[in-house]
């Protein structure tokens, strides 16, 4: 981030956010979905997907391609399957929608299936994740996104970041959230850096002329490079498929950038998978404990002080950061000074 | 692999094999599935889940840790969901079962959610997941495998290679199948390059003292690398949650290697989800169609000529080896001469 230049009381940075939200003509209860997300994605330290996307929401409702009042429309397929029409909502609010719908289906029958079509950017999947898991469900989610990596062999952007995310309780109060990019990183932060003219790793991506670039601004022009080659390109297209091609959403790289392309909606797709714990075991909570606790218990490499799994860390951040304030860049603080005006 | 020093007509080698498994006890039914799914992966070219694993499987069946006549119970959880208990029967068997039963589930209510304890090694996922897409189905499958791959952080092997499959029709006769283990190397690969004294690539394990090294058999005894560090340690984590957590089958390092561990069944726990293609759109075959048109468009890296989809390499392999003779190198010839008497 750039210069931090002031700090914000949560409540207060809320009210600010939800206030500028319904301004931008959201619905009391959108705006406070919408804003919910946000601060969490500030509160877990995943600043690309918080604040810094705020003015760009705005954007969108202005400029018509977010509609701020959707006639969202929850088709029932069976009791297990949903389809949701996200009428271009702003991404919170369908997948918010769709996550308590998948919650419902597997309460009510072992398992939910549900696909959003005509949706956009919802932030953190993990964030639907955690609902899910409050549950005691297990899920499944799978989201697209605009150009940004490149298929294996190819020269050009195409699949999107394409999260894979996996969600479990753990039998304890800190659930298994696994919320992982397929690209080596997250678009948000080269979008961070490139705000405030940072620079990015090496190794992560080329620049529009195919070469490898630390500087963020060429690398939003270029390509993120996928994990594992060939095996990441794979799995970021099976969550294109999954997505996109079987929701009714945009595929094949054609979600609009958010930041950049005004002349449509982006109709994203989203799929959310759920099923209850204790389907085959009845022990499900002390076999997941124990699970943990063996692979805790490995000899570590030296330097290593504990063998976390996924979500831990961004739990032990949320705890943290909801303590204090919430630190406000330069940029931000303008973007919510133009924005409250 | 080692000096070929035959080959062998396909027919004429599938009766060899089913009459060695029936000579070790398997009905002719299960000797046959088994025979199917081993020259499958022998014409695919994944030799590590082929014949060299024959011998391995009579082994098991004789230390009675593989039960050749098994009592395997199918339990009905609802019209999607079963549990199938395989009472240590051959893996090839249980899988066959499990995805047969995920297929009807999902003809019969959109989508199939089945679930394998007491199971053991099935070869190749997408071998299984071939099978649901040939009915039109799109598949995910997971398995767990004996340790070889670290958890992030540690220095001690205890996920398996835990492959992540994902199959869907795509409109046209070659299916997509991605079955990728998230280790950097196939565990099968390593052991048929110690068998044959071949080296493996670097970057791809440690041996037991934590040391990179490009010996298959110190590698066999040490650790292997997972892909993307934490995403893929954290994917693997996954794949033995969704595999043996919630299957009731073994997990957290417990699933015993089947070439040098017969203390007991190795207890592998598999799962199979399916769904129909059409329940959220009505041109799936067409959208994906466009889908894999699109990015087959894009503009390639110098040297390559297409841009290939995950399955389709593989499709063209069984193809061409369909129609030759199968080799048999040195050490299999061997196998064989010795089961068959």
């Amino acid at each position: 981030m750039d210069e931090l230049i002031d700090t914000m009381n949560t409540g207060q940075l809320k009210n600010i956010i939800k206030t500028i939200l319904i301004k931008h003509d959201l619905s009391n209860e959108h705006a406070k979905i919408s804003t919910d997300a946000l601060i969490n994605a500030e509160l877990v330290g995943a600043y690309g997907h918080g604040l810094a996307r705020l003015k760009m929401y705005c954007d969108r409702i202005k400029k018509k391609v977010i509609n701020p009042k959707p006639k969202i429309k929850i088709k029932k397929i069976s009791n297990s399957i949903s389809h949701i029409d996200a009428d271009d909502s702003i991404g919170f609010v369908a997948a918010d929608i769709a996550i308590k719908t998948a919650i419902k289906n597997a309460q009510k029958t072992g398992i939910g299936l549900v696909a959003v079509k005509n949706s956009g950017h919802y932030g953190l999947s993990g964030y639907y994740a955690e609902q899910a898991v409050k549950k005691k469900l297990v899920t499944m989610i799978y989201t697209n996104a605009p150009p940004a990596v490149a298929p294996h062999g190819s020269l050009k952007s195409l699949f999107g970041t394409n999260p894979i995310c996996f969600g479990t309780p753990t039998g304890s109060k800190i659930p298994f959230i696994l919320d992982t990019s397929i690209s080596m990183i997250n678009r948000g932060k080269i979008r961070v850096a490139a705000r405030d003219n940072k620079k990015i790793p090496e190794g992560v991506a080329l620049d529009k002329y195919g070469k490898p670039t630390t500087d963020a601004k060429k690398a939003l022009l270029g390509v993120q490079l996928p994990i594992a080659g060939f095996r990441g390109s794979g799995l970021a297209w099976m969550v294109d498929i999954l997505s996109g091609v079987l929701t009714g959403g945009n595929h094949s790289g054609r979600v609009k950038d958010p930041f950049d392309d005004f002349s449509g909606p982006q109709n994203i797709g989203h799929l959310f998978i759920t099923f209850k714990t204790n389907l085959f075991v009845k022990d499900y909570n002390n076999r997941i404990k124990e699970n943990i606790k063996r692979i805790k218990k490995l000899p570590k490499i030296k330097g290593v002080k504990e063998i976390v799994y996924p979500g831990q860390n961004k739990y032990k951040r949320l705890k943290m950061n909801s303590k204090n304030n919430i630190k406000i860049s330069n940029s931000i603080k303008k973007d919510l000074e133009f924005l409250k005006n």
